[in-house]
């Protein structure tokens, strides 16, 4: 709770003297957009929010505000799904956003390394790569507008985790501003070192509760030289689970991308949303949308996935298939994939999951939460879609067309709880990408072992005695 | 150090009564080899040695220990090059070893993950996974004998880092008996899982300090339909890199491994070894030793190879090649590479580094650390090999011929400083693979930054408050 002895007055004058006058913005208007998180599920509040301009002003910020005995919510994009960066009034934190840091410090792409500051839009470091032909594989929806820093903290996913990893298996090397205001060096760019602790993966996946990430060393790939994209209706989910099996096997481990879309996914799309096409002939109820990803352009894709397609046909799994002739083909694809993401904010209230379970577990999931669901809410129209490749999929619900909106995102809670107890019974997770956050504090407490909650608990306790640092997140109080 | 007051009988007594007579060793000749290191450098001492069957087994040990206030120290196949698992004198110690613990718990192909115990020969653990068309990439000259929990604890690199990461990149979840003797269970085979901190990555690389790994799921890969070898003669160190760079280009990143390996190397195989023969007619001053390898079985790879050596050697990067028909030439090649490592053994007193610098500096690190000791120690002669395409060089020196082994030895921490200097100059590390154990806590503690250094130890003191687990490792006490 607010130090009730915090003198905020002075706070601001220092930080102002530190920062300068655009530095610390406290005008409610200019505000108003930081303090919502991206559903618009929670509004937050903040004595004044600072944008310090590069890790030396970010130190110093917060070593002021450790003085004043004052906690801090770090902020990037604001693009989070479970209200991590939104400041909660009991907790009179000041909000520290990265936006203004976002220096390419380093690239090299004979070490295949990029060093870039935290509040550097994922787009941006995927361009940088792109300039001097490499690539940076992370790639999310919200990629033109979420910052690395925030990635990094949450641990991002996307599409690519089937080949290139998680956002953790990209990073060689952080700076952190620690809770008291000291910056930890730990830039690297190399691939060996067992010289104590490998302490920057608390701070992947942390959600600013330990430090502040400041700036950091990621790992380049060579570019694809040749992609192969598809358009599939599978039988339905097993088929699929099937079908990726023999597309790793066929392409030599190539798959670099397969996303599971439902009929009705594509309907939102294509009602919603412009320039959509459906890319079959027929309607179906399962699709995936498969992209192959090749380093050599020796035309060799093209033939794997088609004879992929046809045996797959011959022997049930795959009904209809559209392969890309060209970037334009597949990017229309892609589109579809997006804008079934865009279509669902038009078909009422949505009340959301995003889970994983083991992927030989997904067709089983699917069939028991579908019927879950249905029983719980008659008329629910569930929307569920994802990584298939990573057990992952959003499981998301969209309400009964006559049902009152309001009415049914109360039973929000309710639902989710019986869909989590579900995935934990399959061995799979209550939140696969997006992080606890605030939002799964509560519900992650009910489902994960007691010595786990206290281990981190402990972790927090070391890193940040006086809870300063996104304080309520994540860790239970 | 040994606390006084613990009573070493009751607990022994307690221990048989747990594990059984034969699982509490305190027979000095049997004990002996346990207490020493791989490299002979260390002798070390226990009132007496346990070997528990399984994590039960493991939990309740360590719970006994922990109330008599008597430490432990983890041991698995006691293959470590830096005495991290030897018990020292002053702590009185007892040593636990996890070798009876080898079961295979769970193999899922479909789900590509394996969830081994933490004594299971790493051979096995590769056996394992072969039986089921599955590659585990981990791989090191210890492996016949080496334990995959040991592995873990150090975050063992290997030759197939370039393609498949370290030890850290190959773990989907953990089991750990935490100091207190409490078990966490951590195993998940989850791609995807972010509700909380990745506490996994603490223990991994934890060389035991923090908890004892009893059992982890790890990620399978689809195995290599294919591979090209070629022992090359190479113009240096520079050319090497180059060659490197052109290889992951040419061959859409498919290199597996490649190794550099000096001439006196070579010759060093050629007198101690059997079965050891030149793959060139000539002699050269540089190798290196690349495996590219393809999850398909179209025959492209060799072509690759081929046009990528041609190619380099009308630029004067490779002088000479032999590329392996088979995989009986493939295997001679590899045979060379161990046979090096052997025959120094014959070639007298070595001193020995572990390190890595950015792959793009190598060839200035050779350069500058080789005029370096040649001028400390006249006479001195080194053997420069390793895992180029990581920056991880074993920078091993044979002794003089005619010196004195004890003399030269003596000199040893002298000269691993001055070269550990220039390594850190270099932005390298000084230990790249073999982890920090006893030996570098020294070391590590003059060339780490302080502030590295507090945050392990608010990090150890926040899981193993009572300092129980591994003393005297990794972080200074």
């Amino acid at each position: 709770m607010p130090p009730k002895t915090a003198d905020y007055d002075a706070l601001r004058r220092d930080l102002i003297a530190l920062l300068g006058e655009k530095g610390v913005v406290d005008d409610s208007e200019t505000l108003s957009p930081f303090l919502k998180d991206q559903r618009g599920r929670y509004e937050g509040q903040t004595p004044f929010m600072i944008r310090p301009a590069n890790t030396e002003e970010v130190s110093r910020a917060v070593a002021l505000c450790a003085e004043a005995g004052v906690p801090l919510v770090p902020q990037g994009g604001n693009t989070g799904l479970v209200a991590g960066a939104v400041p909660f009034p009991e907790d009179g934190a000041v909000l520290i956003n990265l936006g203004r840091m976002n220096r390419v410090r380093n690239l090299d792409p004979t070490d295949y390394s990029i060093t870039v500051e935290a509040g550097c839009i994922l787009q941006s470091v995927q361009q940088a790569a792109e300039a001097v032909d490499r690539l940076f594989p992370l790639s999310l929806g919200a990629e033109g507008s979420c910052q690395i820093g925030g990635n990094l903290s949450t641990n991002a996913g996307g599409i690519h985790v089937l080949r290139y990893g998680n956002a953790r298996d990209l990073v060689l090397g952080l700076e952190v501003v620690l809770p008291d205001g000291r910056v930890w060096d730990g830039l690297t760019a190399l691939r060996k070192d067992n010289t104590g602790y490998d302490l920057k993966h608390l701070f992947i996946g942390g959600e600013g509760t330990l430090g502040i990430i400041t700036a950091a060393t990621l790992k380049l790939f060579p570019r694809p030289r040749e992609t192969a994209v598809a358009f599939i209706a599978v039988a339905g989910p097993a088929a699929a689970v099937d079908l990726l099996a023999r597309a790793r096997e066929a392409s030599g481990d190539r798959v670099a991308a397969f996303e599971l879309i439902p009929r009705i996914g594509l309907d939102f799309a294509l009602r919603h949303v412009n320039g959509i096409e459906d890319p079959l002939a027929e309607t179906h109820d399962w699709y995936v949308l498969t992209e192959l990803a090749s380093g050599q352009a020796d035309g060799s894709l093209r033939p794997v996935l088609e004879d992929l397609l046809a045996s797959a046909c011959e022997d049930g799994l795959v009904i209809d298939a559209a392969l890309a002739a060209n970037e334009r083909q597949a990017a229309a694809f892609w589109h579809i994939r997006e804008g079934l993401v865009e279509g669902q904010k038009f078909e009422g209230g949505s009340i959301k999951h995003d889970v994983s379970v083991p992927v030989s577990k997904v067709p089983s999931f699917l069939d028991q939460a579908l019927t879950l669901v249905k029983e719980m809410v008659p008329g629910i129209r569930p929307v569920p879609f994802g990584h298939l490749g990573d057990g992952n999929i959003h499981f998301n619900l969209s309400q009964p067309e006559d049902a009152d909106r309001e009415a049914y995102l109360g039973r929000w809670d309710e639902v989710n709880h019986a869909v989590h107890s579900l995935v934990v019974d399959l061995g799979g997770s209550i939140s696969a990408e997006h992080g606890i956050g605030f939002m799964k504090v509560a519900e992650n407490t009910r489902f994960k072992a007691p010595l786990e909650i206290e281990m981190m608990q402990r972790v927090k306790a070391a890193l940040d005695p006086k809870n300063l640092m996104n304080p309520g997140k994540v860790v239970p109080r």
